[in-house]
């Protein structure tokens, strides 16, 4: 199934399904917000199988994907990992900070009052924080009790999920070295218009990762087409050590970190502080700009074949704050 | 005015007004839940006050608060500062970790979609995790826009909490090295009964600080009587940090830390872990143990000529996730 928020002036939106060539949408039966339908998946999911099951075989309004919001406009929890070795590398050598430890994921709890649409404006204090775009994946999952094995996790996911996590840079080096992580670092994030069950991934979901590029640009310019599996602990894995000393709630939604491959080089990356670390490392200096007032990033991820999964997160940052 | 939460078996509970002598109780007019009323608090607050003033002058059922809910059992976002200076140093110490840095609030995020009622059994995975206490006062905030002063932020004060934040000090220290913060070594919060305006507090709401003594006690003895003023910022700077580049949500919890004064030594702790960093300055080790399950604390602020105001947290450690 597919599944998008479309607006209706109410906090949680109205939530829709969406046809599997991201075309065409219908109001959800039975069930108003993907926040509701977290609460009770298995009670709606059969009715809503069978009404997307129709709704491929045709009717429905035009889905309007930059109309959407994101597909949870807020949750309960939002947790976020670092399941990239070669960001988490690159990140601490552009911080100063000592190299991670491995063996153990990496992972904040982040806000989760807000997620922004796709194509929702950001607002930000200064450009002067360091702007910059984490183009992630995430899952949402059904209740996960507290001990639950990576297994047990694993069944629990309900949703796949495309992430731009905003972060602001220069805060995040003065917060990590406190030990508390990041409050000023890191505000709200956007979410791609269109959540998919794991299905709709076909064998691109594989051993709970997306076996799938995302490709990044900047301001129209490709910046990056990091491949999503090299996760160094997948989905099932990062809920399991997420749930070890708490219950999840249902509709909990969890990140998998910045995609970035080894050879990132070759496919370049999904944020601006990964390359202006490379940039350190092979020129001395960091040489591409954080992001200014104005400047768009596009993240996106299709098939191998080209389909459309979760739609564009298309934005712009702008001004944002009491002046 | 005086708030709690009472089970209807809803998530949210049903939001009741308390007598200022913490006997009596009638359910809200007009408003269903604590977190309803957080979305419209200006809406519903002459009401509010004036069957408030009618209870205090008589009416209403006992109030039970030993079956209170936490007054919000759940929220969109609960902030954690570290605001008592000689609590953090201790830490420091016994962690291993360089000392905190001065000049800017130290603040982690943390779960907030469960917080548990003041005499909830806490179930917990382990004895081996280092289970502790951590009595604090907390502010359930209005909406506090971003870029807020602590001028604009004091005035969305709407409520004043006393709070239990369980922490895991085992898997403290591994989780703060990744810079990351904590997930697993903080499980989720308690609430004492009662929440109440800063009004009800009087001349002890003072500076967005609480001028009054957390009184805790661990299996029936006294362990600590620290005074809640201290705080190197109180709730107005704290919640303006946490404002600097998000927008606060409506009912947003920020807890102060764990209540610490410089005279440690005569006033005692709020939490384990510094009773035993004093044990290893004084003594070259920790001697007092963590909790193991079936050890009881209990945590409350009276005013000054003993009046009850938050009511009691009181609550057993027992063994929680899957066997």
């Amino acid at each position: 199934m597919r599944f998008a928020t479309l607006p209706d002036g109410s906090p949680d939106g109205r939530l829709h399904l969406v046809s599997r060539d991201n075309t065409r949408c219908i109001p959800a039966e039975g069930v108003q917000t993907l926040l509701a339908l977290m609460d009770d998946w298995d009670a709606h999911a059969p009715a809503l199988e069978a009404q997307y099951a129709a709704l491929n075989a045709g009717g429905g309004a035009p889905f309007d994907a930059a109309a959407a919001r994101a597909p949870l406009p807020r949750a309960w929890q939002w947790l976020d990992g670092s399941a990239y070795d070669s960001h988490g590398d690159l990140m601490q050598k552009v911080f100063g900070l000592d190299p991670n430890p491995r063996g153990r994921p990496l992972m904040y709890q982040g806000m989760s009052d807000r997620f922004y649409g796709g194509t929702d404006d950001i607002p930000l204090p200064s450009e002067e924080d360091g702007i910059d775009f984490e183009g992630e994946f995430g899952v949402i999952c059904d209740s996960v009790p507290m001990g639950s094995t990576p297994a047990e996790a694993a069944a629990r996911i309900r949703l796949v999920v495309q992430i731009n996590d905003w972060s602001l840079r220069r805060l995040a080096p003065i917060e990590m070295k406190t030990g508390f992580g990041w409050i000023q670092a890191k505000p709200a994030c956007s979410v791609a218009p269109v959540a998919l069950t794991p299905g709709e991934l076909g064998d691109a979901w594989r051993d709970a990762r997306v076996d799938l590029p995302l490709t990044v640009a900047l301001n129209g310019a490709p910046f990056g087409h990091a491949e999503g599996y090299p996760m160094s602990y997948g989905f099932d894995e990062l809920l399991a050590h997420a749930a070890q000393s708490r219950d999840l709630v249902a509709g909990t939604v969890l990140g998998s970190g910045t995609v970035s491959n080894d050879d990132y080089r070759e496919v370049g990356s999904s944020c601006l502080a990964e390359r202006r670390a490379i940039e350190l490392l092979d020129e001395g200096a960091p040489r591409t700009p954080f992001m200014r007032f104005g400047d768009r990033v596009t993240i996106e991820c299709r098939s191998r074949d080209r389909a459309p999964l979760f739609g564009t997160i298309d934005q712009m940052v702008i001004k944002g704050g009491r002046t």
